[in-house]
């Protein structure tokens, strides 16, 4: 008999705990759906401010945002932590045309990509088109020297989850300069790595390596990549090139830091956050404005709940994701020389849309953890819970802090690459529910960890 | 070892069936996403039609336009089915203003709801405000006699299913003018049932009681409706308003039907369709476009990929849907005239976003099938597979043939309350990916239910 209601009491505190786990749960959605500041905070980061690349006077301006709108919440601390940040710019002249073998000029929507050289006033060439990476990387020098290089690899629009097929083509991005410098190219023209076919060419980052001449890289919109190779199939044409963006000297910049103090393990510290650098086309909207604001949101409606963590719940606006990763990389080593024992994280980076799940990087006891909190989820229509990459800010703390798990907030992939990178990532292609139920699930999420580690 | 190799057979067997699926689907989808028709379908339908209202020149339009495009895609059958539908047509004058104690008049964005009288000519009153219908039912006579009634109830936003907040609000669209007639008003006034607060009226059915007096009733944007009660607030407001809308006969009109023959059982029909009318603003692109597009491009995917079916698969788009579902009602009761047994019977009518499953209003059993094909589309990212509602057109299926399962298409439903029923819903607002993978979700559910049935 003893043990027997030892078991019922185990059974009615455990039915207990989950029933104040699902009312918590129910109140931090109803305030994000119907007391939300996310909308509005989103709409004045990217309309107050908007573009925000690193090292950029607009970047310096959203730190200052941040840090104010952060201190209007009332959190236990708010603070700015001094990062370096590479500083590139655009410039004011970034055009390229076709021209065909009659003189005709057809101008072409083009963005350099981040980090590449100029022109040096005029570049003209033949152009050569490759349509996969490995094609170029296999062609001879012949084929390639003193031309420019057009890489047409489209994404693969049968990926069901459009981050593969991102993933498929972020070589030509990446490695397209190099590789083309290698066998001689004057510079590389990108297919953009978008996924509808129309006019926003979409930037990011490249790079370049020693020894390997620099020469200047740059996407395409979608629509372009196809004229273009249409043209250069009616016969040869050549293209034209002006583009005058440059590097300077590695620029000071911050994360931006707010946190909930934890009531047992201070030193304890859940990170969750985005990052708060942008490129600097569009507004930055869903990447990843959407992500520093879910997070901001979640630890406001927390202290709104008036919830009191165990540990230290601590929201980075990370610095320089797009071109770097300076603040991720400095935060982490920052924590550890503070002797904080960084025991969970978790990145929003995937844009601002109807929340399907989370990933977990990290032991399979802790991806089981994660499956254990899942049915939490079932009345808001998560249902992703498994394995799969947290992020690239909270990427420096799992080889800083052994064992530690890194969560990825995972929203519905269809229309982000409509997006990413691209002139279009704008307010105004942020649905306010679906913002919102991200803000819901974050909380839930983080306010679940804090009880369960 | 008899029975242990009939083992290994029947797990052969079944494991070889599996992947037959398992690759049948795969290419169902691949074709949707790489060589589909359904975004062109789409874009011919809203923008070379538009709105298409039950009885409009442009609904007949649609009919041929259909019938055309059933045609060039080669099905072994394509013909109408006639149908009598109501003709309602909303005129051409129709506006509203608050006139305010000073004289001052602003004018408000506004639709007649579907099936109203107009004003004939000129009506003004004083406004008297309700936040919610049953508040209307228990008012006394005396302050509504004589006013206009404004039905200021919002939709729930903290129902995580839109769907949800749409039913808990549908009554003051639909009953709203009956129940503000039975206590003396001139004339009713619904705040919208849109999710946002934005400037587009979303219209939609409503009814007339006999012996109840009928009175116009008319939808106004979220945000005028806000902005009514703030002006109500101030200080007694009066309603200006003038609408011509009015109901002609009911007029002839067609469900445009297509179909492949089974090859085993061609007198039982697996029906799958949505509704061809829209309402008479914006494109009707999510509300049905979406719907009868995702089936015709299933039907020609699995047709492109020579699939031989068992049943005979009959694509319906069902007129009328919007105000009186006499497609719905006519088709039922002619097929079972002609004998036929429907087998099952599927409906998109939720709008054209990702997918997230399939519901099935049936036996416990039915369910339990349902349940059994999910796992087929785990690497699509469906995972709601469950009871619940089929859709209006397929409904009087299921009175009219005993036992049939309904099965209604679950796309995610967040954004579908900004656009439905308003000028908003047009082609630009409908995602040619989320579009595809519902073509490819309801190709492949369709195939199972074919093979499974």
């Amino acid at each position: 008999m003893k043990i027997l209601s030892s078991i019922l009491l185990f059974i009615t505190l455990s039915v207990s705990a989950q029933n104040t786990d699902s009312l918590f749960i129910r109140s931090i959605y109803d305030q994000a759906l119907s007391e939300g500041k996310a909308y509005e905070d989103l709409r004045s980061l990217c309309k107050d401010i908007g573009a925000r690349l690193s090292g950029s006077a607009e970047a310096q301006m959203a730190i200052e945002w941040s840090k104010l709108k952060m201190e209007s919440y009332g959190f236990d601390k708010v603070y700015l932590q001094e990062i370096k940040v590479p500083h590139w710019e655009r410039g004011t002249k970034e055009s390229a045309w076709i021209r065909e073998k009659n003189g005709k000029l057809t101008s072409l929507n083009l963005l350099a990509l981040g980090g590449s050289i100029g022109t040096d006033g005029i570049l003209e060439g033949e152009i050569v088109e490759f349509t996969h990476l490995d094609e170029l990387k296999k062609a001879k020098r012949s084929e390639v020297e003193g031309k420019i290089v057009f890489l047409n690899q489209p994404m693969d629009e049968q990926q069901i989850n459009t981050f593969k097929a991102y993933g498929g083509c972020y070589a030509i991005r990446g490695n397209g300069a190099v590789e083309g410098a290698k066998l001689g190219a004057k510079a590389v023209i990108i297919r953009s790595l978008g996924m509808p076919i129309d006019d926003h060419p979409h930037t990011g980052s490249m790079h370049y390596e020693e020894d390997v001449p620099k020469i200047p890289a740059a996407a395409v919109s979608t629509k372009d990549a196809e004229m273009l190779s249409c043209k250069i199939k009616e016969g040869k044409s050549r293209l034209v090139l002006e583009m005058d963006c440059r590097s300077f000297p590695d620029a000071t910049s911050f994360n931006v830091i707010a946190e909930i103090t934890g009531k047992e393990n201070p030193n304890e510290i859940i990170t969750f956050g985005g990052h708060l650098d942008s490129w600097d086309t569009g507004e930055g909207a869903h990447d990843d404005g959407a992500g520093v604001i879910h997070c901001l949101e979640a630890l406001r409606i927390l202290k709104e709940l008036k919830y009191q963590p165990k540990h230290t719940l601590r929201v980075v606006f990370f610095m320089n994701e797009e071109n770097g990763n300076m603040g991720g990389k400095t935060y982490a080593t920052w924590s550890k020389e503070r002797g904080e024992n960084q025991i969970a994280a978790l990145e929003s980076d995937r844009g601002g849309f109807a929340p399907r799940g989370f990933n977990c990087d990290g032991t399979a006891e802790q991806i089981k953890l994660l499956e254990t909190l899942a049915f939490h989820f079932k009345p808001y229509e998560l249902h992703i819970f498994e394995k799969g990459y947290g992020g690239v800010d909270i990427g420096p703390l799992k080889t800083t802090f052994e064992g530690i798990p890194l969560f990825g907030f995972v929203p519905d992939s269809q229309r982000y690459f409509d997006f990413h990178h691209a002139p279009s990532d704008v307010f105004e292609n942020v649905n306010k529910r679906e913002l919102e139920l991200g803000c819901g699930a974050i909380g839930s999420f983080i306010y679940l960890l804090d009880k369960n580690l």
